[in-house]
């Protein structure tokens, strides 16, 4: 499992990741979900990605292929002119990958399952997010519901969906998915820290505002206990059912 | 789908079911999942029930007539000596099922998926609870978790973990039973109001602290409401990340 979740706010956008895949329970390792491509000044792309390992990196290493091998003409994530072009890209490189793995893992129905997150800006664009299934379509994030999941996301979303507003601020976006996946790393093993993190600066076109938040992180652990406490203390303040 | 919490306290048992069922979107009905046995003053048991509605139903209506027709000398409900007994009962009912329908019912894997919580006490014991498979074996609750969740227990499970405890007087288990059912109806359509709710007083055999609470219940608008500020108050109150 996983869980990744990402906000498009006012201000920016924001993206977490969890590190932890596993090969059952008792292979478990830390791998990186969080990718970003950069060209400073012009464009950022996020991507979060949850799955069959195999799949996302191969679907990773070819978009990042395509950039360096990009004199054939072809459109890459560095020359595409909208984030939705670079959504389509994302989902022929999924259906590159099923072309060339799809028939092996044809006998195991669960091992094609991946789902991904893009995000980012480009230059003369506002700030956009996407969350891209396994047959390569997508659908894009609207206002009402601003913010997307991928992998285990019922623990986390009641925080959510009570306190998610468009004009937060990024810092603060930050401390409400940090308490999302506090919620999830309680109930399901197969999520695990650390923690990335990125918070997007509308119109920064800069990916400098990263974070990996470890086990041990003084933030991290103060937020998680201070939580709890606060929740016992509201609960404690409401008044009993009386039957 | 279905949400059925239960918890055993020092101070007895409370249960909750919605009562929602559904064959599909657009097929929902309501029906009582929560189910009660008592015989005044010596047992009270409590069933709730999720999964395939004909294969619960048969369970229940099983069990009832055994009562009924206890002529022929095998245990009921109304004379095993123990809860232990009485889940191997539900157990035993469950296989008389299966042996039944299951054949039919086979071409669907997930058409037997049943589970039940059962709870209750009989004089000369504690309280007692336990979960009961579609297998017919079962589990019993413990003290290191004194809760059990059937159905779509992951939206509503970060409240319980956060929140219980052993010592908890009932009223304030069931209120915060409701802030569980609360987050899971925000998010599973598959889960309705109204809610059953029983709090069993240790030693009581007495199933008469019975509550059904509907949509316009003001108890429950009143805390739905109060716990959504209540938690946006101490998430402003926390500190931001820095990044």
């Amino acid at each position: 499992m996983t869980y990744c979740v990402a906000l498009k706010l006012d201000r920016g956008l924001v993206f977490a990741a969890d590190t932890r895949t596993n090969a059952g329970l008792d292979n478990i390792s830390t791998y990186k979900k969080l990718h970003i491509w950069e060209k400073e000044g012009d464009r950022v792309f996020t991507l979060l990605s949850a799955g069959n390992l195999a799949v996302t990196q191969a679907v990773i290493s070819l978009l990042s292929e395509h950039i360096h091998s990009a004199g054939e003409g072809r459109p890459t994530l560095m020359t595409v002119e909208t984030m939705f072009q670079a959504a389509r890209l994302l989902g022929s490189a999924i259906r590159e990958v099923r072309a060339i793995d799809g028939e092996s893992l044809g006998s195991n129905a669960d091992s094609f399952q991946v789902t991904f997150i893009l995000g980012g800006q480009i230059k003369g664009e506002e700030p956009r997010l996407f969350q891209i299934y396994s047959a390569g379509n997508f659908i894009e994030v609207c206002e009402d519901t601003p913010f997307l999941q991928i992998g285990e996301h019922k623990y986390g979303k009641p925080i959510l969906d009570r306190v998610t507003r468009s004009d937060m601020r990024l810092g603060e976006a930050a401390k409400m998915v940090l308490l999302s996946f506090d919620s999830t790393l309680r109930s399901n093993l197969s999520v695990g820290m650390p923690i990335d993190l990125l918070l997007y600066n509308k119109d920064s076109f800069s990916a400098d505002r990263q974070l990996r938040i470890e086990k041990n992180n003084p933030y991290f652990q103060k937020l998680s206990l201070g939580w709890s406490d606060a929740l016992r203390d509201a609960f404690a303040d409401m008044d009993e059912l009386d039957v």
